[in-house]
């Protein structure tokens, strides 16, 4: 059956149409840089928010009706469901997804029962995958819904969820590989605590350091050569989640010795409830070549919780994508749309315009980081630091200096001549870089 | 002459007094563990804010005026108040202070002149020292207010400005350990960013990394034997600073080699700033055996800024000293209140009143945290963990278990049994020790 | 059936026993002013949080499972629930309760089919009720829970739904008063936007006025005589409440010349959402004669959203008890525990524990506010404004000046003295008076 | 002498250039509705932050060093920044200015003194605003930075103080009118309380309330015709300000029947501060006939203070000019520029730049709002509220139902079908509206 019946394959259409329906800056196979813009712009559908997404939040039930919504039986609406995933992506011209183990099969008495029942769908999946030509981003393990898990997963007070949580690891890594993942997502969404009083939190961390070691080990031994990635959150579910930002999160893969084996899935929204810009996150991650993914979305900054908004700021997409293409791309990592429509967009049409409206957004984010970086812009941040590359600054970045020598260059000296800081001026040119790149 | 005449040495008096200018609490000499209060609260009064402060905000013009403010010149107006930090001192029963080189000394046209007033200072206040028995609990470098440090000082985008802050520090080093100090403390106050546009984060974390190992060869150089100090801050002045909570320093110190030569100075109004407790920075900085030291004051949770209040709040200071206490005292650190009064609290005994206040409640705080670790409640969270005593728990802690051998674990299990969080009724023991430690 | 077996009556124990089930501070018929505690402390039981309550949250699956999820129908689940309330209140000794219209029943295919069940349903509640001595507090109605309410309720872009909201709350106004309701509560859950990009505030605003026009002739018509209440909120489940704070909902009151039929019921983890401290919202509400009555419970001030925990924190519950005081009681308002037990406080005992904190929690605060307002606290604030008691400051409050003669008074003033805010020693007082209140 | 002989008379220049001294979008003289661009955007220089602006922060010393700082007394440096003042907004285009009382002239020994001085320097003033063509937007006084305005002005415990303010507004309110002011603020900057522990809010509120009385007499009585101005802030330097927002205003004024004197200058940094954004603002007081200006600039939205940003956010400016359009202009108001060049801005060009990025901002946001109106922006929001045009829902904004004919509309009802939110289109209109203005 067809699910979307509304809509037809999206059409590349030229600016100025106002159909909602339409991408106004994406143009897949516009050549960028060497190679084309949807090389560099790895756009990816999160399974959960749109497939599973009801619209229910803490205060509403489900306002959201689907077609699967009638399937006669779970697995019915399962198999139905990866369907629609299908035809979205191919109506909307994105090549990958994302997915939790939970999310596209439902859950039996024992894991072995649901194991059984996550194999028959893993097949159904990879059979229209193949097809279809659709390919998985990341994979990960739901360890924070189920009730077991309200104490946290490899964080858990209770040995037996720690076990459970680390099997269902083991099962979603070897789908993860069946399916062809590019990588495999931690999102320790209950590692944390909701009160520091009932918490040990020495043990804690060591047991999620051995929880990760163990899925280090494990991918190893099975040949997964998918590039793993820590995405970090400060709170919600939890109040305090260990993996709160990507400082923090280095912290912890430095003490273990593990920081070879991960990079970062940094969330926009995730980035702005620690208190950090996404580009600061972007960056941080970038100069300790850890930057791994993104999921793109974006929160609204009058609000302490993570609403998963479709990315439309350009100054959010154009910094961020400033920071990956100074990286050289994204990939292996990709664009996950990790965003939901709003509880009252309940047209169908939404989903396709919200998503349109994400990769619009980094389209012309792309074109603007590169109108940035063509601009002058890069030069008045190196000329601020010019004092580095001669003399005493020169000597201090090649290690020739200790405190005795730098108190002899300065002893005497009456003023020192500092740059303006100039960013009044460069805010002026993001501003003309977007604005150039409507026209490029 | 005596600066502060309407203020008497302040008794020990019993409780039930409303006497403002008399402890309920404090009793330094009451036997605490094996020791005594007074040696688990090693009290430091802050120079910059109890004898520089004026009150002045940044919409209003100063408010105090001080004996010192008569004095007939700035280097009669430093000796004298010097002499106010020991009676005050003397008065309260505090014995520690906290210092910026710049704090007890004004600055000369050159780095010579200056380093010749403050050597001046230094000779003096280290005779009052002596004759007072009034100990130095850290220095430090101010190298934030100076505009010469505009775009950070270890961070700067001029290479000037970097020597000069290593030659500022090599003094600060050689009067701190002139005097006795028994740590050193880095407040990168500046060392951040305004905006990420104009900003090469990598090249300024790299520099701050050699700036501090210059610091770390030249204490070893000169036989300076106190602890090195870090002390957190997220963000004011800067929009974002480097050293932005406990998590991030670590990131930091461990990705350049320098963990083994700092510990922290943890500010409660600092902690808050960055979205944390302070209890979460100091358990944090604990189980890493990384705790130093204190700034002792609190924030306003509905401002965003740095309030710098004395520390009035009976949580905060039941649950910090708890985490001291399970550390086994903060020596050689201590507790500085690095706090101000309000600009409103015009009467000189204000500067009494406020610090009896916060060494009351510290006082009280220790005596409800002794009450809590006697209480149920460790047992109450030793209780959640039990699993990981024996059986499969044993085992992952011992590093016995693999994905494989907990997958076998859980296959076939049906329900996990999780003992219950209990955040309401532990939230209750901390009442009850606060209520009971009153008694004592 | 017994539903809470485990718990027999709750005991008001002595002080220092360490049976959490039992009151430390809580005794319902101790002398209060010219009643007894119980009077003051009108505790209310919320419907909602302790008997619908299932621990879900917005990444995670109900982690409580309770003896009336084993009914054999809706009906029959409805009914038990209702015993359990009435079981719940007599061990705890609470006699009052709170309930939206759709906590006790659930809805049919008709709002006429849904009113039948709900008169069923209201019929056994009065009877048990009746039985009991249990009295209701307040009702309310449910106006957002339901997908038609995505949009709002008397703010709704629908007609329909305005109509729909209106007759729910009709029926509600009539339960409330068979029921003997002391008051009738407006939280606008939805009365708000999502985004203002949608939004027609002005009608918005309008249409909510008349919506409370109809109720207040509604129940002038039947005869009910209830206080009506409005429950601000800033956010969550939207972007922006209408009934933002009590300032602003003042505002509107005043607009739309409501104020006279309205009070309002202060929650505290609203007031803290709205960037306001509880005893702000309550004094505000206070001196314009608007304060009605209390959702007792407190946020966590590092969270964006309302996590309605129990409340514990004694600052609060003090100076929240000091307000009511001043005000003469909070009858015919109450103290209904709009708090939920954590998610993972799973054993049903927690329901007892949490409530028991929290009754504690308040009996201390009202202690001690007793204690502030028989210390020199009241003194102090009201020694500084001593100057609008004579002279000039009398002509200023009895309206016997204008800028010409305040002007002659200051023309050849040299200084003002000011008195000191003395706001540390004023935090000393609150401390002393919750330990003095320790030993009442 | 010439200030800034390093800027010439700034042109307007076309687009592309990258002449950081150059404007891109403002064009004072291109048509815009009936009337010109400059017409709409009654920009005005803040002379507050532009001539007496020193770079300072809490944390560190003035970083600014300007050319009337070598004046060789007080009254010459006054005069200077005067003739600075015409030359700057000659150079830029700019045909506003606002002021403090104290921003001119500095304070004598005596309010007559005072006084004196300022008659003097207002002359002088005068003199050069009419040979120039510059004018007055708006004046006021200086009620916060004083010492004896710490605990407030017209709120202050003192009743000198608030006789001494009331002079103070007499004053500024006569020099306003003789500079032809075309408005007067009150911004309470200390009208509220660094701690409710020491504050009457009872008789502060009062006394706000008559100390504006007798300001509006006053103007009254000497025949000043401008608009008086609120201008909300919730926080800083205050711990709350009772002026929050413009909601908590307008429930102020109308409590003491002010409403029909004062409008509301809106300043983007104090909305966002007080958790709303700036169009949420402007849309309240429109809706409400009391939107009467703008302070122009912006904050930062991960800090908690008044950053005072020049205003560079496009999306800030097109909602903002959105709102004044759709009131027909911001007439006889303007865009006040209030508004601090960064600390490490240190350049004196920095100074134009700033206000450059600003109205170029603003340019473009007028002409991105305009393209918003004429796209099919309003029509959708339009609608969604469809169904209050006919049937029940005309019925119910012409008053003609109750809860009783609510009840008969929707009892027998089984479904109602709700029209989408839409938000993610919306959002995409914002960015199209934004970007089809730059080829405008």
């Amino acid at each position: 059956m067809e699910f979307f019946p509304e809509v037809n394959r999206i059409e590349f259409e030229g600016k100025r149409s106002t159909n909602p329906l339409a991408f106004k800056f994406y143009n897949p196979d516009e050549a960028f840089e060497d190679t084309t813009m949807k090389d560099y712009l790895r756009f990816s559908v999160a399974f959960w928010h749109t497939f599973n997404g009801t619209g229910q939040d803490m205060f509403g039930a489900p306002s959201f009706f689907r077609p699967w919504d009638n399937a006669k039986n779970d697995l019915d609406k399962a198999l139905m469901k990866i369907d629609a995933l299908v035809e979205f992506c191919e109506k909307l011209g994105i090549e990958y997804f994302c997915f939790h183990d939970r999310d596209i099969a439902p859950e039996g008495k024992t894991l072995r029962e649901t194991n059984a029942i996550l194999d028959r769908l893993v097949n159904y999946l990879k059979e229209r995958m193949k097809e279809s030509g659709l390919k998985l981003l990341w994979g990960t393990a739901n360890l924070f819904s189920h009730p077991r898990y309200a104490h946290g997963a490899a964080t858990s007070c209770s040995a037996d969820v720690f076990a459970y949580a680390a099997a269902q690891v083991k099962k979603a890594l070897e789908i993860t590989k069946e399916l062809g993942g590019e990588g495999y997502v931690f999102w320790g969404g209950r590692e944390g605590y909701s009160t520091l009083l009932n918490t040990d939190m020495e043990l804690e961390l060591d047991n999620l350091a051995r929880f990760l070691r163990m899925a280090v080990d494990y991918a190893k031994e099975i040949g997964f050569k998918g590039q793993f990635l820590i995405e970090p959150k400060p709170m919600e579910p939890t109040k305090h989640q260990y993996d709160y930002d990507v400082a923090a999160s280095m912290a912890f893969l430095r003490k273990y010795g593990l920081e070879g084996h991960f990079k970062f899935n940094i969330e926009v929204n995730h980035a702005t409830l620690a208190g950090h810009t996404f580009n600061h996150e972007l960056r941080y991650a970038r100069i300790n070549d850890m930057l791994g993914s993104i999921d793109a979305n974006q929160g609204d900054l009058f609000l302490g919780w993570d609403t998963d908004q479709f990315p439309t700021d350009l100054y959010v997409t154009t910094l961020g994508m400033y920071e990956i293409i100074k990286k050289g791309g994204i990939k292996p990592g990709g664009l996950n749309f990790d965003a939901k429509i709003r509880r009252e967009s309940l047209d169908i049409t939404d989903l396709f315009t919200a998503h349109i409206a994400g990769m619009d957004a980094f389209a012309l984010g792309l074109k603007a980081a590169k109108e940035l970086i063509s601009s002058e812009f890069e030069n008045v941040v190196a000329e601020r630091y010019l004092s580095f590359k001669t003399g005493i600054g020169k000597e201090i970045i090649e290690g020739n200096t200790d405190l005795r020598s730098l108190e002899r260059h300065v002893l005497d000296m009456e003023n020192i001549a500092l740059p303006s800081g100039r960013q009044e001026y460069l805010e002026t040119l993001i501003n003309r870089a977007i604005l150039l790149a409507v026209n490029d």
